[in-house]
């Protein structure tokens, strides 16, 4: 169920109504069953939408009980014996999953025309608003928590006790606990970076989750963290974050990690607890890092890491290894040279 | 001709006055000739002062029918055979250059004391601005788009219909298609990195274009385009931007590409159509990338890529090159780790 | 002495009190003896506080003459052979230290109440403050100055003349010369990343230092420079630095110096003048690049780079050894790719 803190509902709409307006076909299911929401393949129940592109998005997910799933014609086999409910077929599952998802769902926006602090807001005695403050409707704020100038909480947001919201900072569709200290200019909670590739060209991938930050996290200036697909992208308790860092959207980052300056974390990457990253390492897409973890500065992960391990390099690689392969590097370089310098 | 929207023009000036203001020698030229504006060498016309630093920059620009053209010495008939009307002589042309272009130009400002949303600017019905935004004058704002609370449009910028300003984006000298998604914290427009090393010092290199942005582009979150020096930095129609990524003066990025987080594209590059760029790629200045080319993630391009290829690695070269190269160096590296191991 | 401008005192406040209040246990010294502030191991006079964790710190400081520094009991005789006071002794000296300071030093913030530009800040005649910008107690802000909208001067800043400061920037705990150019979106003074790891978890370390800004320098676009711990972060006279650079805690710049886009200094890097740094380049803690080096472009620098030097790749080495080592690299996958296709 999305969160209605943060999206409104504009379903229930019939199976019928959803898949026309998308352009697919509906293949399996009684058209007048109601859908009301979006969900993830694996989490979807027979009230949601979803989508599955491949085998491969089937084989994650384990399972699903959407009441409608988008997939491509040859999938419909398999996304039925996964236990789909309603099934519609398009060329293009995602999009026209995204065409129905927008007429169930919408983001909650700020009110253009409305006071800078909502009327709505439940802002706890003790807590310091600054006078160039926004805050949207519904938002939550706990005592001792200072909200600094310029800094703009987007509808629905909740903030903890003894937080601080640097300047400018923009947040939005997020669950912030205790303790938390965002610094200026950061970014948290915005749709992430997904392209639906169409016949008319790229189009963006709406995202319908949230972004949940442990108690005494630390996220650095004109640092950015998206919110989820469909879930949450999640920052454990005690992680602390530099600045200008890039968390993608479905991130799970554990607790007490350590990231430096400009780290990179892209979609979906799930990290350990006590985790250091150096300065301007980065990590690909779906990559796990494991528990204990190093990563070295301006490292290139782009495989799963194991517990303990200590990484480095472009590609990263165990740091043994990386180094024993500089050294032999170096030592050819060095014998070229002197037998150059022989011949001369 | 500059943008009047952006620029005003406090000319027009005689050669003389303006080559005299700068310390140069004119050498070739009527001393009462009247100069209005500033140009790139290859776009000049007998209106228009420019500057050329070596043969490479004439050869790049082909012919000239600058007014004023700024020089070396020792390139005075070779600026005199490609067309220029006016020269002068100067150690330091591009210096000298910078000081005639601010007598001639100045860019606009916002009115510091104006109210918050100028009574100049022109806003469709329809559009939604925040009752925190700042608008200057002479900008246009189309119907449905939504402007974020903290967001800043200076004087002249031009934003289609159906439009997204997020909290706090700093737009400058721009002109922004329909649909376009700019996410809170982006900087677009601002004068680009440009170091006049004088004999004082480094100076900034003055800036006089513009950027142009198609129609539904996304940019995300802190990204930064600057502007051009004089023409036009350019993303096409469609483009998917991720945040933090760094788009410099005079780049000109095609249609439908995606560009991961953190990449990071320099002066003067130009990106074909259907570009894909993984995170934290980057694009050395003028490096040229091919249509439908791959880029691999942390990525440093130095050389032009051909359409369709996909390269990787630091520095960048075609992937299954680069996988080789890992291969060896892998294989080496197990082979003296085995003799070591063997010898103890 | 912290500056008064920017930390409130809330000392003095004798050994024993701030001894017992951290949990460590005084070693060496008067109980009574009274502290008023805290200081690096190195600049620490006897009424200051500070810690040492390690022989490499008190090597590095050569000496302290220290009211009250905590240190692990091991080091307790060099501590006391270097000139320290007072002595107190904790398994964590560093997380003690951080609970002392707290204790002796605050400091400012913005008044979350109070006008949007404090009646107590000196502003210039000639400055001109946007309608739409923020301005703490006690700023100072020179002749000729621009501030832009929802820019943030935070307590104590002095901004000096003929500046610019961009929309949205955050200005803290910062000394700023004159001319200097700083671009929408950045992000100067904050604390930087220091973790304390304590049984509890990560903490943040406290920082008492400022940002000291030469005249001339150009910041660029959500560009963050963090403040130091206890002295000054320092970017010399007329360097130019480019968007979304990241300069840490202690660093110090030189005068000069070019840093394109995208740059991370870490904290306690120390860059000559007229250093030249590529895009996407960075330095490691603590390394020393020396005057007139140039550093390639996404160079990963882990060494100290000697003056005068070219160094480029991951990790930076010198340039030529660099390109040998690259070409080895590639002539070896063509023979082994012949020798493949020989073998078919």
């Amino acid at each position: 169920m999305r969160d209605r803190r943060f999206y409104d509902v504009h379903g229930p709409h019939p199976l019928a109504v959803l898949v026309k307006a998308t352009g697919a076909r509906l293949v399996q299911g009684p058209p007048d069953q109601c859908i009301t929401d979006v969900a993830s393949l694996g989490a979807a129940g027979p009230e949601d939408a979803t989508f599955a592109i491949n085998k491969r998005a089937l084989a994650s997910a384990g399972h699903t009980r959407a009441g409608l799933c988008f997939c491509p014609q040859s999938l419909v086999p398999d996304v039925a014996a996964c236990g789909a409910h309603g099934i519609a077929v398009s060329d293009n599952p995602q999009a026209a999953f995204a065409r129905a998802a927008l007429l169930l769902v919408a983001p909650k926006k700020l009110d253009t025309a409305g006071p800078w602090v909502s009327g709505d807001a439940d802002i706890a005695d003790g807590a310091r608003i600054d006078a160039a403050a926004r805050i949207g409707a519904g938002v939550r704020i706990g005592a001792g928590t200072w909200v600094g100038p310029f800094a703009t909480l987007e509808p629905g947001c909740a903030v903890g006790r003894n937080c601080r919201i640097g300047a400018g900072a923009s947040i939005a569709f997020s669950v912030i606990g205790e303790g938390v200290d965002i610094r200026p200019g950061a970014v948290i909670g915005q749709a992430g970076l997904g392209v639906l590739q169409t016949a008319q060209g790229n189009r963006p991938m709406p995202h319908f989750g949230i972004v949940r930050i442990g108690d005494d996290v630390r996220i650095g200036a004109n640092t950015c963290v998206d919110r989820a697909v469909f879930d949450e992208t999640v920052i454990g308790a005690r992680t602390q974050i530099d600045n200008q860092v890039q968390i993608a959207h479905n991130v799970r980052i554990g607790e007490d990690c350590v990231l430096a300056g400009m780290c990179g974390i892209s979609g979906g990457v799930v990290i350990g607890d006590r985790v250091m990253m150096g300065g301007r390492a980065g990590v690909c897409d779906h990559v796990q890092v494991g528990n204990d973890a190093r990563v070295g500065a301006a490292a290139a992960v782009m495989k799963d890491i194991p517990d303990g391990q200590t990484w480095s390099g472009n590609p990263a690689r165990p740091l043994r290894q990386y180094l024993r392969e500089q050294l032999i590097l170096r030592d050819l370089a060095a014998k070229t040279r002197n037998k150059d310098e022989g011949d001369d």
